[in-house]
């Protein structure tokens, strides 16, 4: 320990900044270790495991022998496999050699930057986002240009505001729909005008679109779908969401085909090959009777989400943007402090309810949001709002 | 394509060296498909798949559900193992909370420099070496010190060439051992004397000791065995190679533990969590009747080595090395060419025999070297030894 000062750590390493929700959920953990009952509404996943046939293929596929790398871009039948799956649910029209195959889409989002970044390249992302998308920018030295959102553009960029905020050097635009923190969506049209002014400016638009099939009140989409689409657009996803598959670690990219050869050999070392049993679970996933059950485990999340938000209307919460995705809710608690961490913190105590803190996703206005998963059971999400609601009205 | 100019990668993209064997395995796929029988021994892993009681217990926990997000560091339980591991076998200290579970070594390296390294800092390491680790530096705009190493020290690195080879602004020392690609390793004394010079010099000594279980004729070892052992040393390691779970995409990092809240936070963004599935089978993996498989395999691997070298020694070929570790042999051409890629390339059209020209691990008289892996049964081993020496024959 002496050394410690001896011994210096990198600067971005020093700068990185923490998930603050985690201080929270240490917390949390020793009231329950203390048998205090909590309800998490902080927690960024699906409830649910991952499907039984998934489970069912990935034991056929490792007792097969199935164990050892694959190729860097990911197996050639699970490539081939999305591309179909982009072509039968999505009219969209992928070449399988487009698609690489990434340890999540965290492993995807950190590759895809690696190729296009040199130091100090700007990268414009909104204001709030999910926040290792700064911090990966951070890591390469480059230099994060974030944009304050408002409720009155869904918490999103729009193209408007891109060219609003237009300067040299940027290199990238980074945009997720359906978004973390907020659940909102960027319409098509909006997508493709993005795409098409930043292709003028000879800079990328990279779509996170990780939580595309988990949308309400409306059909899943992909900016892949549209026609005369730039090449400048490269698409993120993962199975970690829809898919219900965290754990497995598994992501793609979807890039222009000149990027390909970069992708791959940065890959080769950066991580040599994504989990090998995630990609035969992958392949099962894309059945369509697996799809079908995915299909009921998002009516279950728009029920939720439903029931969620009209208990917290109906309670006088502020929810700016009802959510149409992902299973986020971003609530305006600027009625009630200014400090919507110490906030956190009290509610924690006082109801056991565990939410995450704005200034986990940006810095504007974050004291005043704090965003709602419903990644879990109804009884439990009406339980806390009816925990919080008198909090509130005894707080208050 | 016609956007190609307009849309740059990175510098450090562009500067990425491929696999130079990748070109090879190509060329050996095709000739496959058309029927050709080859003979691999280039390939970096073990031919066997991981084991039965592996499968098994993965099987077990992801029908148990065990399918979400670990926490990042890794599962406790697997941390534990790990230490215990260490105490029982190496009888070695090391304390759960120093144990950061990591997607392979190949991500343990990219986190642990990423914690290390500020731009233009300085890693030294020997050539030849794993080329992934000059890559690593590269991606983070680090500089690669690169010391050619002989045979006279094991091509390894020793204490002496280090200080004979120091320079301001060197943040870091790479070594492996056994080492890839020359199977041979570096005694404890030397290590030790590494550590301590680079403790001196406020530098860290870090440890590849992947291939730590695979060595012949003596007992496998840690640096982290060695008493008084000062704390800026770090070791990386991995389920791939030993317990033979390449795929699984599982590695580890023993850290001094001041490090280790930088390594959690950077490990947040940069992949969450290393797979689930993979933890469960690494549990298992530990132990004792699982190990006492691997030792058996260990075995196989050992007699393999000693036939492959004896009969290159009868045929007269030269080794300057035995090799005492890992799976490959660092067979000196230069009576024969000095072009290995060349050589490489005609051996495989002549023979079937595919191995890796020294270039892809480093310039130091890498045209007089290639890499041969005995990851292949016994007698493809002596076949290909074989069908060399026909060909060196005719050829000469
Ligand atoms: C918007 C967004 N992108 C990427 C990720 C990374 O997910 P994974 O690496 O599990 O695919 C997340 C995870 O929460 C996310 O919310
Ligand atoms: C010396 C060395 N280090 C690290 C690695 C990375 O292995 P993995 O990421 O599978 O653990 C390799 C793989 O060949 C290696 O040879």
């Amino acid at each position: 320990m002496h050394k410690q000062n001896k011994l210096p750590i990198s600067k971005v390493a020093s700068a990185v900044e923490p998930f603050h929700v985690m201080k929270l959920l240490g917390e949390a953990k020793a009231l329950e270790a203390e048998g205090r009952e909590m309800i998490h509404l902080e927690i960024g996943e699906p409830d649910f495991p991952s499907l039984d046939c998934v489970h069912q293929a990935v034991t056929d596929a490792i007792n097969h022998g199935n164990t050892h790398y694959t190729p860097t871009l990911g197996l050639p039948a699970l490539r081939e496999k999305l591309s179909r799956f982009y072509h039968d649910f999505y009219h969209a029209d992928v070449a399988a050699q487009r698609i690489v195959m990434t340890p999540g889409a965290s492993g995807a989002l950190h590759l895809l930057l690696t190729a296009l970044l040199n130091p100090s390249d700007k990268v414009m992302m909104c204001d709030p986002t999910y926040p290792c998308n700064r911090e990966f920018v951070n890591l390469l030295h480059g230099e994060v240009l974030s944009v304050p959102v408002e409720a009155s553009t869904g918490f999103q960029l729009t193209a408007e505001l891109i060219e609003l905020h237009w300067q040299p050097g940027i290199k990238a635009v980074m945009v997720a729909s359906p978004s973390n923190p907020t659940g909102t969506l960027i319409e098509q049209p909006e997508l493709l005008a993005m795409a098409n002014f930043l292709s003028e400016q000879g800079a990328y638009l990279i779509v996170d679109e990780i939580y595309q099939g988990l949308v309400y009140e409306r059909a899943a989409e992909t900016i892949l779908a549209n026609a005369n689409l730039p090449d400048n657009v490269v698409v993120i996803n993962s199975f970690s969401k829809f898919f219900g598959m965290t754990g497995w670690r598994l992501g793609w990219i979807v890039a222009p085909e000149f990027l390909i050869p970069a992708l791959d050999k940065l890959a080769q070392n950066l991580y040599l090959a994504a989990p090998t049993p995630s990609q035969y679970g992958a392949l099962r996933v894309l059945e369509s009777d697996a799809l079908a059950a995915l299909e009921q485990r998002r009516q279950i999340f728009e029920q939720r989400r439903n029931r969620l938000y009209d208990a917290m209307m109906s309670a006088g919460f502020k929810i700016p943007c009802k959510p149409a995705g992902a299973f986020y809710l971003y609530w305006d608690v600027s009625e009630l402090t200014d400090d919507a961490e110490a906030f956190c913190q009290t509610l924690m105590l006082h109801t056991g309810v565990v939410v995450t803190p704005g200034k986990d996703f940006g810095e504007y206005r974050s004291r005043q949001h704090v965003r709602i998963a419903y990644t879990t059971g109804d009884n439990e999400l009406l339980e806390a709002v009816r925990k919080i609601q008198s909090f509130i009205n005894n707080d208050g």
